[in-house]
């Protein structure tokens, strides 16, 4: 077992969405970001199988998708994308993220 | 792309945890576990390949492991294991778990 907890690894910076390697191994990988309000996290896509969830751990923003179409984003929700749907986030206020991508990228 | 809020689609429950899936896939498992103070997720393994990540939305309590090993648990902490390996949690608190299985089980 191992252990890590990510608000106290990771931190919050002015300048961009700060960006922290949770977990990767062959079954999962798992990361965190932390964006102030304002920033964003640009609608990216991988023409690969799998599928990426995208928590909000506390926090409000947008998830961003396909063609500008965008849902609204707040604590407790989960959005499964499969990785090469284009997906991003928008962060309103300070907001938490964390990511799982299976299998790997 | 799928959404779904978890502290809205799950509650708690005097009697025991409440669990709620929130996604299967062939990539990975997702589920939400929602303890009252002082209920645990018993001690459990499968011999099977794979991995699962327990992540502490909020509360406090410890992760359990082999043996009877434990391991604080808190808001921000994501614990690792092999899904063959022995794991567990009890609330101290309230405590909101996210449970990622990768392969699903």
């Amino acid at each position: 077992m191992e252990k890590i907890n990510f608000y106290e690894a990771n931190d919050f910076s002015e300048n961009t969405f700060k960006r922290l390697l949770i977990h990767d191994s062959p079954y999962f990988k798992i990361l965190n970001f932390n964006f102030k309000a304002g920033q964003e996290l640009p609608v990216h896509s991988h023409d690969i199988e799998g599928q990426v969830s995208l928590v909000v751990i506390e926090g409000e923003g947008e998830f961003l998708g396909r063609d500008g179409v965008s849902l609204p984003a707040k604590t407790g929700d989960v959005l499964i994308s499969d990785i090469s749907e284009p997906h991003g986030l928008k962060a309103k206020t300070d907001l938490r993220l964390l990511v799982t991508i299976a299998p790997p990228i």
